[in-house]
């Protein structure tokens, strides 16, 4: 496998944190940027978590940019949830040493496009947040940006209920215009939803092994795992842990053949009714034979988990050395 | 291929009818009985259409049963769609000559159960009404149901809108209590829902070679059917035909290969509210290692058309030797 060029776009939050270290921790990755989105908190906040989270990791040289505020057609606002499965400061309320310098001046869209236009079919975007970037970069620059063929995004549920709503995940509900806008584009999108994250699970017995590294990026990444993992005990007993939503995204980019794909045509219902948000196949374009979107809709979990805990554990005892 | 023992549990409905031709048509199947629901028409006007379909076919050996009559928790009300779709009579407004024999005094639901209880693991039911016949029999003898090892429905929409509301399809919309009921027990499942229903279309170019036959059968199921095409051209003239519902269920029970599976537990919405009638993965048991329910999520929709076409053919051409 050749070294991949990747650029995450991350609404930094806790299981943002876990896909920035999966994609440091990955020898098949050179992450060349992390675009800072809005979401699980504010864009600016997310882009100070993913620029400490990076320097706990001693990968202080990867350049963090903020990307677009708010959705296309309204303003953030965060909602409650978010602060209690995130915390108060996005990554699980825990307190990691400021990054010894500051995010990049360049808007994230330009810079993404940039990035697409110098490396074309040898770029991997991985989108956990909003989809409200690649949005924008496709409207931009269509042209450029259809030369990426590999874009994964965490984002939708296909088969099972969202998280919002029963038929609304919580990143597409963010900004259903941008999303819809995406998917119905012909860029060619793998989407990983709650289809499959909610499949993944870690544990306690898992971040305990981070912390018996005796590292202070193990036991950093513990704590704010540990949080996260005591509010989906609250709030989802019948997981049995917490979900591994963004570094799955990661991990397909990377190997597509942790899930089963189903192609189809996806839109989004961006009306303002009990379907708003909802990701769901295109009637309209059910019988074209050409799909653009890889809907993972089975995963194999242990697979992955024994890959993510590999990964994990090899990163924090190497930056020990 | 060994000879399948198949009761078919229809409302006759047009594609029903041709879900009735595709079993009698089939050398691989032999159809022990025709149970009549209620849907596309009440369940006397289904029974005396299935005779009638039987009759045509020079099938009058095939008993026919009337099962429940009305949905678990509501009374059966035909929605001016169904009369739209399937004609005032339910099978295209097309006169059939009646049978030579009236409909079974037994009930149709004491009928299924003893044809398990006789045939077991060897018995096939495809159902292409509502979920009521199949839920009673479960609910009056799960044990001997447990049995049948091959239960097929026409019914449900996974990954695609519903076709009476964004997420409700018809079958599953006429009685979601019965079908909650089925899905959520432990009996094996195949849904064979809009998510590939809505890809195996047909159009009057097929029609036109039943009528080639210059066979009665092949021209009066051609009457049907056209009547159908034509208000799938009103309805929904982005399809470019109109739906083999139902004898995909058919072709699915015989010839599972037809269709790409997606195993998950299911449940159907009850609560009367926007989402009454979803077919959706139940969460609660997203992480089961067992699961009951084979989701047909793609369909090699050419060969099924062949095959579709070559017994239809077949028949009609050896009925009038």
């Amino acid at each position: 496998m050749s070294v991949k060029k990747m650029i995450l776009d991350v609404d930094t939050g806790v299981d943002d944190a876990m896909a920035i270290t999966y994609a440091i921790a990955d020898p098949n990755v050179e992450l060349i940027g992390v675009l800072s989105s809005y979401g699980n908190i504010e864009a600016n906040r997310a882009a100070v978590n993913a620029l400490r989270v990076l320097h706990l990791l001693h990968a202080d040289q990867v350049p963090v940019f903020i990307g677009n505020t708010d959705p296309v057609d309204h303003k953030y606002q965060r909602i409650d949830i978010n602060a209690q499965i995130h915390g108060e400061n996005g990554i699980g309320d825990v307190d990691l040493e400021p990054a010894t310098h500051d995010f990049e001046s360049q808007n994230g869209v330009d810079f993404m496009i940039e990035a697409a236009e110098k490396y074309g079919k040898d770029l991997t975007i991985v989108a956990t947040g909003p989809m409200t970037n690649i949005a924008a970069a496709i409207k931009k620059n269509h042209d450029v940006m259809k030369q990426v063929n590999n874009i994964t995004i965490m984002g939708g549920a296909l088969t099972v209920p969202g998280n919002v709503t029963p038929v609304a995940e919580a990143n597409i509900e963010q900004d259903p215009v941008a999303a819809n806008e995406m998917f119905t584009s012909d860029l060619n999108i793998n989407m990983v939803g709650l289809d499959v994250t909610l499949r993944t699970l870690l544990t306690k017995a898992e971040t305990k092994q981070w912390r018996a590294t005796n590292t202070e990026a193990g036991q950093k990444m513990a704590d704010i795992v540990d949080y996260y993992i005591d509010v989906y005990a609250d709030i989802y007993p019948e997981l049995g842990g917490c979900s591994l939503h963004d570094p799955l995204a990661v991990g397909v980019a990377i190997d597509p053949s942790f899930v089963t794909m189903l192609h189809l045509n996806i839109m989004v219902t961006t009306e303002h009714d009990a379907y708003y948000a909802r990701t769901i196949a295109d009637k309209a374009r059910l019988n074209d034979p050409d799909t653009n979107v890889n809907v993972a809709v089975n995963v194999d979990k242990e697979r992955y988990l024994q890959e993510f805990m590999n990964l994990f554990l090899n990163l924090f005892n190497n930056l020990n050395k």
